[in-house]
């Protein structure tokens, strides 16, 4: 395999050999049965087993559809008796995550005791956001935060403005979709949040195109939403307004509505970024964000749509010099007081973080803010803030915690997601689908976690090792896990310390720069001096965020005693000195995990050197390539870090070590 | 007079009125004083004055050519007789300075004793270096460093990379050829010194279009000048290589002299920077700047041509930890060892300064150590460190502080420039020429500091004001020659402070961002601590940069008690307490100064807003926009800058100020 055609996810060598020596049974009548019975027909074409439509025949494993048998909302059912299997499902979707439920397992599905066991997703909605844009835009490039190539939905025309159209080869969106499937995604938002001139007009002239990308993965059960512009009454419809009171603006919503699902019946519905970061909203008419989502909620109704009104809203101009404004309070001050008022169809996507994906933000308030509200949690598939797909990090265990994050009498994350998950997805159409090889483990946890919350995300990163690797020898899998499960710590070492976020290059958010963002109008400080450091949120002497949580995190995070140490510096303004839970001063943390982080780095390059030899070349030298910049830019943080607080703290390194 | 009109620069109001009341004699046969004709046929036009090309006629001015009367290079005689004026050059490029002379002296020209005087440039070469793109670069956008608007030699294209063009309608390039004329300029390069793929065909298909600026400039006695690729052999000949030793790459240069002098027999030669900051050069083949540079004047010998070699050559990929290596040294390490090896007709063109046309630098040692060598002086006429046109800023009287730093035994270095002067353009397709109305000072003082550099800027800042503005009531030109007089050391006040240089946002370079180049590959450091900043270049403990100039200023730099305060911090790291000759500490001067600059913008504001109401509404509101933004920027620098050393030193200000 060159590196020019595209390697393999998971899904490409999973284990269909061993299936494909079965006999197997798909029920028929159903499009996404179809796909099952195709996906059948390949594995045992190749392998020597059989394919019946047939759910009667005498079969090793039977996929039947039983619509008075439907598992709640997307499950299904699996019998195992002497070895054989039986799954059925109330439709043809459902039993396609049954069918790859038994892929996944593979032989082991048919071993063991008998056995009946009910399957079905946590949250109804899971969901990938794609910030993709049609044209190459001059500075954020065909993908908004995107770091593995361009768009596989839009080509990026000729480098003229407005020329980007929909891909007319769409046979890696059907990949795409596939492997979507196999982990349980039932949602794609195809455009970038940031809806540009050329993108608004996928709702109007471009639908036809929408529509053939969401045949693609209507073949996997996957529905497609869009990204509007607010101002799309104005911008494609000629008005004079987009108020969302005015009459003619509603008509034109819902003719608009009509449109989309006459051309496509099981669309979804509309992402929408609204008065935030520059992006047009109600704001404009004096009405709130509840009006917005709510006019646009009365218009996708008749059709089941849903309205993904997103709460990531802040003061993007703010005075670095006004330390009464705190960027983090900001979703919750303007939401939480609308909760009720947001129609059923609405969903108010909110951040994991009351800042931006960061690689540790404590948990948002606002999930625990609204529960008169349909809430989707939005996590970053897509690693802007932790490497760019450059360095190893595994997210699975960064969202585990969060999903569990317990706020007390509200309850854990997970169930607080009423709404179901949305994330920004990683993917390009970079030959190993998400730059670094490594990075696929966070679109297969994604899946999984959001599909089964509890799961454990060691647990999760093993399958997405072994279903990617299966040919691999032992130690070469050992070494992907022993990399991976503990990268996100590793990253968080050699980054920015103990929560207090950002110090990276302004604009493209790749590499250190401590004082980056930290006189700018984007409200992301640390209030570094040469005595201490971090954002005093207190109740008591700050801003008040601590106080926006429910007992028994307002308390927790308002002492000193008892914030945990990963997120001191999110809610304290402390001297160099303050000796943290852990027994060490918070200077000497720094230099310890930034010296310890890059010792880990140098780890990870010694293992994959002895362990890729006996790895396909492409992947081998692709990964050897990553982890060597990952070493260099570990580096490159641990050493301005150092430097910038010794510089500032004029306190030296207990052990030594050099500090520039 | 609207708006998007072109308002009027210094020579559209010169004082024709009483020039076109007189009887004018101008020598025929020239062409140039064909132009000279023309000028006066519209004044006398106007004014009721009379025109005659019989220089033996009875006239008030007599304007002659006599080729045995030449006056140095571009020199002119001008005898006044009883009120009656004659001036005689040895051709009619000498002439148009004569005349301009007269048109800038006015009524005085004819008033006052008798008297015989001689006038001529200082220096053959004169020049302005346009920084122009012909695509809008999606950076840099059509002018590098412009902040005047497009370009007004190119198009910039429909957006689509390569379609730019030459403009079709050069007229506002005819009228930028007269201005420049006026004071003196006689070569222009076209476009940017780093030289995109389009910018690059310059040299070949677009020969037609450059020949047509080439006649606009002609008409004014300004020869035109490209600057090119080192790697045009390989981009526009298809040639495998551009080692200047190659028989093939020689034998294509002296081609494409000849297709261009063809195309325009008074062009005046190649501008190149290569091997710099990514631009390619004879580096890559193991030769050195002697070696390219003498090629590329082999090939335009035959015609007559320049090279101009740009010396802002270093290492833009430096490691901040790596405190051996000095940017400051870079131009003098490359190029002191070349001296003598250059052909006459190469001039090294040398930035004043060793960074990067900061608003404080040393004089370039480069300038005193190549006596061997044709070098021309490089200035910046465009703001880019300097307040982009948003700030005014007067920047005569620093060339004019450059041009008389005297070497010692080198002398001063205005006699070191033995290839003239060469600046950068602050000129763009905008209603004003320049933006900020007031950077028109600029272009004119460039002009008329390289005619005679021992002109005082005071003197010549007057000049620009009587001529720009010769019908504003006293109280107008007063206030404007208030604010631009002090307004080069009010910028440095609220900016970096002693000497010490960025601390700019990188990449666009306006407005602070204190480290934001501190931990970069470029080389621009300043090394703050909690206990003091500065950057050690002494020979005894630091990078050895203040030896390389000669005695006396080796010495004076090397030691604290002799270098200047303006420069302390470029030459000594020093402690924040450290007193400075001027009594204070530094820590108390960063204030001091930070908080005084700001008042003199408020008083800036103060004195525009009273005097501006009896100016055309036009310019009043561009003057006003541009300084209301000059104190929001110089606030914002004041603050950061104060915060940053407040945070750091832990000093508090003595007067008890503000700082956040």
């Amino acid at each position: 395999m060159t590196s020019a055609a595209i390697h393999p996810a998971w899904l490409s060598s999973l284990a269909f050999g061993p299936l494909g020596r079965r006999r197997i049974a798909v029920a028929e009548g159903d499009p996404l049965a179809d796909t099952i019975a195709a996906e059948v027909a390949t594995a045992v074409g190749a392998h020597g087993g059989s394919l019946t439509r047939d759910v009667a025949a005498d079969a090793d494993l039977v996929l039947a559809i039983d619509e008075h048998a439907a598992i709640g909302e997307e499950g299904f059912r699996l019998s195992r008796r002497g070895g054989r299997l039986a799954v059925v499902a109330g439709s043809g979707r459902d039993l396609l995550h049954g069918f790859f439920h038994v892929v996944r397992l593979g032989e082991q599905a048919f071993t063991g005791e008998d056995a009946d066991e009910s399957h079905a997703p946590a949250a109804a909605l899971r969901m990938l956001d794609h910030w993709d844009n049609m044209d190459v835009h001059p500075v954020m490039g065909p993908v908004e935060r995107g770091y593995a190539g361009a768009s596989i939905f839009f080509d990026g025309g000729d480098g003229l403005p407005g020329s980007g159209s929909v891909r007319e080869d769409l046979s890696r969106v059907a990949a795409y979709a596939r492997l979507l499937a196999s982990i349980g995604i039932n949602r794609v938002a195809l455009n970038n949040v940031n809806v540009h001139a050329r993108e608004a007009r996928l709702l109007t002239d471009d639908l036809p195109h929408v529509a053939r990308i969401a045949q693609e993965f209507r073949r996997w059960g996957i529905r497609v939403h869009l990204s509007v512009s607010w101002a799309s009454p104005i911008l494609l419809g000629g008005l004079a307004t987009s108020d969302p009171f005015d009459d003619g603006v509603r008509r034109w919503w819902a003719k608009a509505a009509d449109r989309v699902w006459d051309a496509i019946p099981d669309f979804g519905g509309f992402v929408i970024k609204a008065d935030s970061e520059g992006q047009p909203g109600p704001f404009a008419y004096g009405r709130d964000h509840a009006d917005g989502a709510n006019m646009l909620a009365e218009a996708v109704a008749p059709h089941g749509g849903i309205i993904h009104w997103r709460a990531f809203v802040y003061n993007h101009t703010q005075d670095w010099r006004d330390r009464s404004t705190d960027r983090a309070r900001a979703a919750f001050d303007h939401f939480s007081p609308l909760d009720g008022r947001f129609h059923d169809n609405v969903s108010v996507q909110v951040k994991y973080g009351p800042m931006d994906f960061q690689v540790r933000e404590p948990v948002s308030p606002v999930l625990a803010a609204m529960p008169q509200t349909r809430l989707a949690l939005e996590l970053q598939v897509t690693q802007e803030y932790t490497g760019q797909q450059r360095h190893a990090v595994y997210l699975g265990r960064q969202w585990s915690e969060i999903l569990g994050f317990d706020f007390g009498e509200a309850g854990p994350v997970a169930g607080l997601a009423t709404g179901g998950f949305a994330a920004v997805s990683n993917v390009g159409d970079d030959a190993f689908w998400t730059g670094h090889p490594f990075a696929q483990a966070n679109l297969y946890a994604y899946g999984r976690l959001t599909w089964d919350p509890s799961a454990d995300p060691g647990a999760v990163l093993d399958e997405w090792i072994e279903q990617t690797f299966p040919d691999a020898p032992a130690p070469v899998a050992r070494t992907v896990r022993d990399i991976l499960d503990c990268s996100w710590e590793t990253y968080e070492q050699y980054t920015t310390p103990l929560g207090v976020g950002f110090m990276v290059r302004p604009g493209h958010h790749y590499g250190p720069d401590v004082d980056g963002y930290e006189y700018t109008p984007w409200g992301t400080y640390h209030f570094a001096d040469r005595d201490g450091i971090g954002v005093d949120r207190t109740v008591a002497t700050g801003t008040g965020f601590a106080g926006l949580y429910p007992t028994p995190w307002r308390e927790t995070y308002e002492s000193l005693e008892t914030c945990p140490d990963e997120l001191l510096l999110f809610f304290h303004h402390v001297p160099y000195t303050h000796v943290l839970h852990s027994g060490t001063t918070v200077i000497q943390h720094i230099y310890d995990t930034h010296f310890a982080g890059v010792e880990r780095v140098e780890e990870f390059v010694a293992a994959w050197d002895r362990a890729s030899g006996s790895v396909e070349p492409a992947l081998a030298a692709r990964v050897t390539e990553r982890l060597a910049e990952q070493l260099r830019s570990a580096i490159e943080w641990r050493d301005q870090v150092n430097t910038y607080f010794l510089r500032k703290s004029g306190v030296p390194d207990e052990r030594g070590r050099r500090i520039y």
